[in-house]
């Protein structure tokens, strides 16, 4: 593991100090540290936070460096669905490379830790994982990757998904993954029942998509509660998206929300410009844990995003009205320290004895860094320089 | 003015070919130009659109340049409102110098009309307008400002202040602010006949802010309506945001866009993240003039935006759910030739007699250049060069 001296540098926003990496952890900060023969990094006054946490995104659906895709289709999530799986093979989308291109640059945006869905379906079996596999494989140490196993075309609605995500979760994906059992699988007590089941099994932790509006998501949600109350599943359970938390009444808004923070399960917004999101503010609140992702990055589905956390740091901060530096300060926290707590990555943050996973930020302030549209001078990963100046010490394919 | 050569550009996405500026006026489009003793630029294949147009901004509010400003309030439009007013001062925001920064960056990202509001009230008086005229002045010629004289904190609530925009509107303003006729002056009869008297007066158009919601809104939105084909000021009126567009049952929507079109009052759009925003293609279908905004940028409001008409359509096309490349397409020309129109300025396109406003930018296609963030290659305004490379020709003070 690696030794590091990074002098210079603001923790948390706080006045200037040194820290010092011993074995890729965090062994000392303060000021006028001095380790002869340890290398130095002058972080020449930047602020340092924990690094970034990219919690809900896609890393085998990406066109990044690709030609422009100009097939993208309107219509229902089914024909969104549909025209992604047909066109994967036609378009030339190769997995590995392009997951590698989208987690390169997401190391040079500062981000030490990504958790990925990964289409799982009966057209492409577990191609599309082994291409994620490799990526993690050949990105080890640079940046850490969850892998979900995600019936992106659904479980109960397409035989023999279910038996692939039993497999793909032999062959190395870390979480059983869902996707709105109700809306989209017409089953939401099959769905799961059998997801839930999969999860023991494995002893694996469950993330559910659940995009389900109104009182229809907050039933499934329900359903969803019960299940990691009746399987001792607390802390294990993650859903993403959860727009019911912003649809139905205030007063049930909140009862949900107590009970998602009693049982531990964690939410992951990606503050989507065009639906509606909870609150990332109630959330908090709240108790819950709960991390951001940018989803997916010019996709088939849709044209928009960067690779860059800080980018959709502040979609999801101009989606949730946020003014006040309390906030941004706040949407950092949920982007990094937070973010990381609520994928089951503890005590990442700027303190002795945590792991050296630590991202430079421009700015005079933690909220000025948050608005400011500037490349990250240098991220460190387990004690090890991985990007300076916006971009990842090694080239993308 | 000012005769160019632009070689190898390719029109509105079309095949490469040159355009050929003369006195000013775009003169000549087609492959193989060759005009002897004419200043040549080479567009190196980039896609040209008329110039970005900016409908709904604030020169005399942004801090961009300033150090970070960390007083920004929570609370309701009216703490907003005060705040700002009474922040001004103490924090040494001189507008002038303010809206020479936020001009200065719209010129380097390829803006080439803006239409700006400029408060008047009874504490500042005109001091603000003379700022925002200076600067026009200064910028003539490479950038057009229209100039709102808008009664942001209040017309009937603050007595003195109709007298204020009286003189606004002598002084070098262009056209007659309003604000929230019924949710912020309590007067919704008073506010709408002050100001439709005054633009009389002046032989002036009109364009109010109207955040109000819903029913309130639509209610409000009638009575201007009214008093727009009354006056016969058909073409001539103006509603910025007009969240209620997208509050109201859809009926109702409908029959409202369906009368705004036909008495052909534009709507400004900021595609508010955290509001309801009317739909951009609804109001397009329905044959309203539409024009998109970056509304304040970095200001005591809010910390967020940036002075860059493409940043703010990715987020307009975002808010608006947009996928397709025709989507893409609508967008970009809402941000160019059509939002132009929505202020005013008939004929900004390209083509030959138009005069020579025009954006270079990268990109394979319109709509792959609407979400590449790369800055413009060149900007031409009158046929003179005001921007290459991201950056205005003249520095920002």
């Amino acid at each position: 593991m690696t030794d590091l001296l990074l002098k210079n540098i603001r923790p948390m926003g706080r006045e200037t100090a040194d820290i010092l990496i011993r074995d890729g952890k965090i062994a000392e900060i303060g000021a006028g540290l001095d380790a002869p023969g340890v290398v130095v990094e002058d972080g020449q006054n930047a602020l340092v936070i924990p690094g970034l946490v990219e919690a809900h995104t896609h890393l085998d659906k990406t066109t990044w460096g690709m030609p422009w895709y100009a097939g993208r289709k309107g219509g229902v999530l089914q024909d969104l669905i549909d025209n992604e799986r047909n066109e994967r093979v036609p378009l030339g989308l190769d997995v590995h490379r392009q997951s590698m291109r989208h987690a390169i640059a997401l190391i040079g945006t500062g981000t030490t830790h990504i958790r990925t869905h990964v289409d799982i379906d009966t057209d492409h079996g577990l191609s599309l994982l082994e291409g994620v596999l490799k990526t993690r494989e050949a990105l080890a140490g640079m940046i850490d990757i969850q892998i979900v196993a995600f019936p992106q075309s659904g479980l109960m609605v397409r035989p023999g998904t279910l038996e692939l995500l039993d497999a793909a979760m032999a062959a190395g994906a870390d979480i059983v993954g869902g996707l709105d059992p109700s809306s989209m699988d017409r089953d939401p007590k099959g769905q799961l029942d059998a997801i839930f089941a999969l999860a023991q099994k494995h002893d694996a932790p469950i993330d559910i998509h659940l995009h389900e509006p109104g009182e229809l998501g907050a039933f499934t949600m329900e359903l969803i509660l019960e299940r990691t109350q009746a399987l001792g599943m607390q802390g294990r359970v993650g859903v993403s998206h959860a727009f019911h938390l912003a649809m139905v009444p205030p007063a049930r808004i909140e009862a949900l929300m107590e009970r998602i923070a009693a049982l531990d399960v964690s939410i992951y917004s990606t503050g989507h410009p065009s639906a509606n999101v909870p609150s990332l503010k109630a959330m908090r609140a709240a108790g819950i844990r709960v991390g951001i992702g940018c989803d997916g990055i010019r996709d088939t589905w849709g044209p928009w995003g960067e690779p860059d956390m800080m980018h959709r740091a502040r979609i999801v901060g101009m989606k949730n009205g946020f003014r006040r530096d309390e906030e941004l300060e706040l949407l950092l926290d949920t982007a990094s320290g937070a973010g990381a707590a609520s994928i089951g990555v503890a005590g990442h943050a700027v303190a002795v004895g945590s792991a050296a996973d630590l991202t430079l930020l421009a700015g005079e302030t933690l909220a000025h860094a948050v608005v400011l549209q500037e490349p990250r001078p240098l991220v460190i990963k387990g004690g090890a320089v991985v990007a300076r100046a916006g971009h990842a010490v090694i080239e993308a394919p």
